[in-house]
């Protein structure tokens, strides 16, 4: 059975959120003052498992799209996401039983809850990445051949646009310029599917996840342990089942660009464990690939995730800066990102860099 | 009455709607071939007069927007406006029952008249611009308070984005940056209007200036008579009245650049009559400004029309190049256009260039 999120639950939600974020999809803390005020004014979000989703449900997964970079300087009012999900709905001629993130890293795992909420609808505790990637056809729904379009986009002055598109690239190609011209992110409502193909194209338990890594986090800073060995220990209880971390250093550079639509750059971490050499991360909104020259120690889909070295706090891409002590994790993806069709649209190549996927179990120590 | 436009009309329609174009709203040959297509395929074009337009009747304008310098690249199979304005009455849940040109100048003239001949519709003949304009809320309906949206997008791939924005210039924003990501042209369907609304806001008889200055140089040319005579003799039966040479030279210089979906640059021509000097034409897709130097011969919502020094045929601002002979005609605009609220829209400043409008029987011959 399904259950009612706690406001008590928040904190942990934002944490582990912001971990499977990989850098990415959007400041949890901006989703968890959001997701907050909507409780206050007395409403309930209520989590259905993906194994509840019923053959007659209607799912309209929800988020934001754009850079994080522009996230942070247009903080949303709160009602936007709504709007895009009740303008699907009038276009499709359907009601929506459910929404869902399609991506549960950063942000967007809370967007759809504070949409629920607002709406009256049970959110899925699922979702189309088990991470974040930055673009709309990076889902596993897309994978399994759903069409993400007709789309919403909505932005902040209430225009909306819709968007139906002959392939899932071309909808990201459209989107991407809408939202560029709303001021570098908007609210969107897409992937429109019924019950079975939800079933069969999700991964389930991503809310859950995000609960317990964020715990995780929490209770090893509240019981002076160490925050890495705890995270590692919890992941080894979810379908990500391998975390590692890669690498000790401080942040001496930051190259970050908001271009096309994305924060794209790289950070370089110089090790302070005694080799001094330097850990290289590129970034198009998430962490992608974590290199030392040629030596590749964790590449997409697997997550790439930069973390206070004290707290183990994530940090995301737009908060990077000169002189943060941080500490890399490595997290092997779920099976469903890994399959030879997932990797054609998660891995590498997929982004642009010339690299083959090497899963992190098998790259070296 | 209205009238149904035969093939024998086409090639002095083209030529008119280049005038009008002023260098701009598409090559009007591509729209002539297109529409003589439809025609060999025994489809007919009705006109009506704008007049006729009954309080029952429903209007959508309909056209292509972009940069010409695309459009001359991407040339149009001949279905795709059509699609628009059927993308446009499904998420409107109306039926049109007349289609009408936006902008009367360019290809734009003739592209409602095959989106009529394909879906039987008759054709209003009227325009919101007496001439071509770039922007999207740079038409009477506009000045006249029409909202320009819900409005329809469509690409040669079928993609379809519908727009609804809270006012015409964040139409114009955001169905632009659509425009750039469908490769710098698309097709609409926009200002979907009530009879009333058209009779009050639209510039009647267009189609019919077009057809009049068309013939005006083709039977010149025929007769070998100075077409420019004319011309300047025909517009005097026209709304515009006043037309004058104000320029003859030959093109010297020529900067174009297709930017955030405009052609944009500027011509030079340097005078071939004695004086030596350079007149400079301002381009956003269609000739803005002509001055020499500081003095300003002609400015919008005036209209400057760059013309084959012997036979005045229309040279469009993709199609200007080193060593054209040139003529450069003047046009008074519409007494529409030139009400202080209408020159906030089809001014100079509106284009970004700080000039005061001067009318051109004003301007020093």
């Amino acid at each position: 059975m399904g259950f009612m999120l706690e406001r008590k639950d928040l904190p942990d939600l934002s944490l582990g959120a912001a971990f499977l974020g990989t850098g990415g999809g959007g400041d949890t803390y901006i989703g968890r003052l959001m997701l907050e005020r909507v409780m206050e004014e007395g409403r309930r979000v209520e989590i259905v498992h993906l194994a509840e989703v019923g053959d007659g449900d209607y799912v309209i997964p929800t988020g934001m799209m754009g850079a994080p970079t522009c996230l942070i300087e247009k903080i949303p009012r709160g009602d936007e996401t709504a709007l895009s999900l009740r303008r699907l709905e009038a276009f499709l001629g359907v009601r929506a039983t459910c929404t869902m993130p399609a991506e549960a890293g950063g942000m967007n795992s809370t967007v759809p809850l504070i949409v629920g909420a607002r709406l009256g609808l049970p959110v899925v505790d699922a979702d189309g990445m088990g991470r974040a990637f930055p673009n709309m056809y990076q889902v596993t729904f897309h994978v399994h051949g759903v069409p993400g379009t007709p789309m919403a986009i909505t932005d902040e002055h209430g225009d909306t646009v819709i968007v139906t598109a002959c392939d899932n690239f071309k909808m990201e190609w459209i989107s991407r310029g809408i939202t560029i011209r709303m001021g570098g992110c908007a609210h969107t409502a897409e992937y429109p599917m019924d019950g079975p193909t939800v079933r069969r194209a999700a991964i389930g338990g991503t809310l859950g996840v995000c609960l317990a890594l964020g715990k995780a986090i929490r209770e090893a800073n509240e019981q002076h342990r160490d925050p890495f060995d705890r995270l590692v220990g919890a992941l080894r209880e979810t379908p990500y089942r391998h975390g590692r971390v890669l690498w000790t250093g401080k942040v001496v550079e930051v190259y970050r660009r908001t271009t096309e639509g994305f924060a794209r750059g790289w950070v370089q971490l110089r090790d302070t464990e005694g080799s001094g050499e330097t850990l290289e991360v590129l970034i198009q909104n998430e962490n992608l690939v974590a290199r030392v020259g040629t030596r590749v120690l964790c590449s997409v889909p697997d997550l790439v995730c930069i973390l206070d070295r004290e707290t183990a706090e994530p940090i995301t891409t737009e908060a990077l800066r000169y002189g943060q002590q941080v500490k890399v994790i490595g997290v092997a993806a779920p099976p469903l990102l890994r399959t030879p069709e997932a990797l054609e649209v998660f891995g590498p190549r997929a982004f642009g860099i010339d690299l083959d996927f090497v899963p992190l179990e098998e790259s070296e120590p």
